[in-house]
């Protein structure tokens, strides 16, 4: 079969509140600085009405790494869940208008579409609460063999293990791509997320992974180690590729033997991080699938995630070919 | 032949002349920063006076390693050429002193014994004006075959290559650590000490080096490359091991394809860079002698560089050996 995508991505589909706070405001609302924490649809309203100066955005993880990958020029494929109500329809749009494919059936009834409270912090650091609502009803009939099959790569994210259905569904989309030659990549998306389903990400690492995405506190969550290096000889044993972010100090990429550490691209202020992971992973899949090496692969990343984080909201405001054609990347 | 020593070091025996100076003396006295500089006696003595605040301190790159392993319990030996003067006997005794063996005949005529005039900025950064004197009539007649033989490892500064004589010395010590089976380090000391010997260095590392100690800079000028990771792209296809420092970013290990990335170890305050190189060696090259894998090498290192920036000088104030005690790594 023709690959006539680059990527297929699969992830909560989400609509993100964004306000910027202090940190008295995480104080006030108890609010975990940093991580990402799920949220019933009470405190969702509860949040909501406390934020000052909101803005709405499509969000989720996986979606806003599609939308990276839209910006540089690949072409893409979303399979998420929203509801057919005012945040579903916003979200869809945003799909729509920068040309990745969505056609996963939004949901009819139940709960509202997914949002993500993300409170932002004088020191750009994002603090998220998440209500899944109707991306918790993604299940394993939203997966269609031929799209997976129709894409280079297939991308999930961690997140997904918080609702069974939603990973019965990637379970049965890694064994689609298995069947179809497509290569399958993971997010470990949040320490907290590692801490929830640590056997099963370090079983998927083993038997089902080409390609592992995570940053420093995810994979020393995920190893239970300490420190980078003692995860750096840990993933250097492992037969695949892992693009490991370290914030401001860039990017260690590894494939076996082969290891390229990626100094961070300079960005003039650090506005919001929120994104920073998830554009870095566009950057990379980019790379990738356009047949660059590990090391271009990673300069990818970390350009794509210092576009991101020069801005507030998760997706890129400027082309990321453009900026990557400046850099020489491609 | 029985080694009973651990670390045989060649280097300049250099006093040191330290005093913190603004940004403004060091462009009134036309003093590059961040790098040493070569000068004679004339302008030895114009710094000199023109430094106020001064400490001498027996100085010397390898000489400041081989106090650090010496700090560590390792038993070295320290091969260079002082004049029998003040200086001279202030730097042979600060050998003495802290257990090392130097057994260099001192010169009875000639240039008097080197200095290093070491200005270090408000930022920590230092800038060294280096007179050679004395140290550049070091000659292949003071290498004792039996000396080198005694050691596990032969350690040469880049710097010797300054002088005829001491780069003949070197030779000489490197094909007699060949037949002993001693191993050959070398550092590059300083990125415009890698210009002045680029080929030469190049020619080293390809016939007769096991370990190469580089800093970022250094390592950059002996591929001429533009990035770290390039560097190391380059290093991971040398047959031998790299350790590679990155000032607040830590070190980079590289055998091939084991590569180890290592965090800087925390300082307080960061008062005076003078040795951190220096001490990182010392770290590391004690982790060799003694057996340790390639990672808890470079911690020792960083952990050394740690202590050495905390405070003015480039010689431990307190027992490395205890401080590698309380972290675990001996």
């Amino acid at each position: 079969m023709a690959r006539n995508f680059d990527v297929i991505a699969m992830g909560n589909a989400i609509v993100d509140v964004i306000a910027p706070v202090d940190d008295a405001f995480l104080l006030t609302h108890k609010i975990a600085k940093g991580v990402m924490t799920l949220i019933d649809e009470f405190r969702a309203n509860q949040l909501y009405n406390a934020f000052e100066e909101r803005r709405e955005a499509a969000g989720g993880s996986a979606a806003n790494t599609m939308a990276g990958l839209a910006s540089l020029g690949a072409r893409g494929i979303f399979v998420g869940k929203v509801k057919s109500d005012r945040l579903g329809e916003s979200f869809s749009e945003s799909m729509r208008d920068i040309g990745v494919r969505f056609a996963t059936a939004p949901a009819t009834d139940g709960p509202s579409t997914a949002c993500c409270l993300i409170a932002v912090a004088d020191d750009g650091q994002r603090s998220m609460s998440t209500y899944l609502g109707a991306s918790r009803e993604l299940g394993a009939a939203d997966i269609k063999v031929a799209e997976i099959a129709a894409a280079d790569i297939l991308y999930i994210e961690g997140y997904l293990w918080d609702t069974d259905s939603a990973k019965a569904a990637s379970r049965k989309a890694i064994e689609i791509a298995k069947e179809a030659g497509t290569k399958i990549a993971f997010t470990l998306s949040d320490p907290f997320c590692v801490g929830r389903y640590r056997e099963e990400f370090l079983e998927l690492l083993e038997n089902d992974l080409d390609i592992l995405f995570a940053n420093e506190e995810e994979a020393k969550a995920l190893f239970e180690v300490e420190t980078f290096d003692e995860v750096l000889q840990r993933i250097e044993s492992w037969n695949g590729i892992a693009a490991l972010t370290r914030s401001a100090k860039g990017c260690v990429v590894a494939n076996g033997g082969e290891v390229h550490v990626i100094d961070a691209a300079p960005v003039a202020r650090v506005v919001d991080t929120t994104g920073a992971g998830d554009a870095f992973a566009a950057g990379f899949l980019f790379g990738l699938v356009r047949g660059k090496d590990l090391g271009d692969s990673g300069r990818l990343g970390v350009l794509a995630a210092a576009e991101i984080i020069s801005h507030y909201g998760a997706r890129p405001e400027v082309s990321l070919e453009v900026l990557a054609g400046e850099a020489g990347l491609v």
